[in-house]
């Protein structure tokens, strides 16, 4: 049965990649496993239909007929432990690849995200300069140890992993901030994965999501 | 071999038992396995032995002899994964206790941290109030789906899994400011949890951590 994920009707980021399905649509296509999206607006998102998928009312979730989840790191790991590509056999380097993943989502995410919300939330008040500035100390810290163990790997640990997928999708966040940029290995690193083909299929995928959520608003009456 | 774990050599709480090597002792206790602990000074966090266990320099870290592994997440999942007790055996019910792990730490704890972050780093500011406040409402807002999804149920799936054990102990962060007995199903949930035995067995050992490196520091000329 072919698994369906959600994304968002009409995506904030205007197409951009930035929103979590990106995860799942990257790693479907690392493991030529083949899906379709069910699209919701913000008022779905949080209605019981969507409450049974996600307690918290958030994208992407994903089901197979016999697997529902909510959690974009949990359907990436479960997704590369039913198919080969994106996690090592060798038990330890499993383990550390899985490693990456966490260190993805809990300790580089939240500083990014913290960066990238006060520009929505706080761009407005006196303090944010300063805030901003305190932000990006915290994601800087983070960058720079990152930079230092890669080194001049092509990967955080062998072969290209779930573990770097993730992080790839949370430095995408960084991109209007150029804050990457200051670290030479991880510009590289960065590029390289985005220019894996199952990445641009993945792209190319959630642009189109929007582009036509967009068509159909302009052929559409506003209320 | 008895795997070893790092802790702060003073924890910042004061023996509160927020610092993320509770997560490992906890888990430990839960699955009946011994453990011994290496403390470290912040500026050995940041020292090449350390680094090499953890790039980002962070508490805990887990050696068993075959594995070293950083992420408490991923230490717990590790932990989970090869001893019975803290997942279940059925394969789809297993994902779902993984999707609460990430959902702890992914979901729940970034607005969590940042809103003890506040209290230590922004307290002084004039705006700090009103980004308190913003930061109650997103915490707020995780809260009341995590009530709802709880409901009358005793654990968030099933049996008591890691993924409750994680979800715990983000929300143990939230104590001091005394928003989970908004809730009091959540309430009675966090004493649930806390008082199973192999808690206190971890508590009363983080604690014994903190008040061994006090003595120390008493009997010693300060530089």
């Amino acid at each position: 049965m072919t698994p369906t994920i959600t994304a968002f009707e009409r995506s904030p980021d205007r197409g951009r990649g930035l929103a979590r399905d990106m995860r799942i649509r990257w790693t479907l296509e690392e493991l030529g496993l083949p899906y379709q999206v069910r699209t919701l607006s913000f008022a779905e998102l949080k209605q019981p239909p969507h409450l049974a998928r996600n307690p918290f009312g958030q994208i992407p979730t994903y089901e197979d007929g016999q697997q529902t989840l909510f959690e974009s790191g949990a359907i990436v790991l479960h997704l590369a432990e039913t198919h080969p590509g994106l996690l090592p056999g060798d038990s330890h380097a499993r383990m550390r690849a899985i490693a990456w993943m966490f260190a993805a989502l809990n300790t580089v995410e939240p500083p990014v995200f913290e960066r990238s919300l006060t520009e929505v939330l706080e761009r407005e008040e006196p303090w944010h300069a300063q805030r901003a500035a305190t932000l990006d100390q915290r994601v800087h810290w983070r960058l720079s140890e990152l930079s230092r163990h890669l080194g001049d790997a092509d990967w955080l640990d062998g072969d290209f992993s779930a573990g770097d997928l993730l992080m790839v999708t949370v430095l995408m966040r960084l991109e209007r901030f150029g804050m990457v940029n200051d670290y030479p290995n991880l510009a590289a690193y960065m590029a390289r994965a985005t220019a894996r083909p199952a990445y641009r299929r993945a792209f190319e995928a959630q642009l189109q999501t929007f582009l036509s959520g967009e068509a159909e608003r302009d052929s559409t009456p506003r209320s």
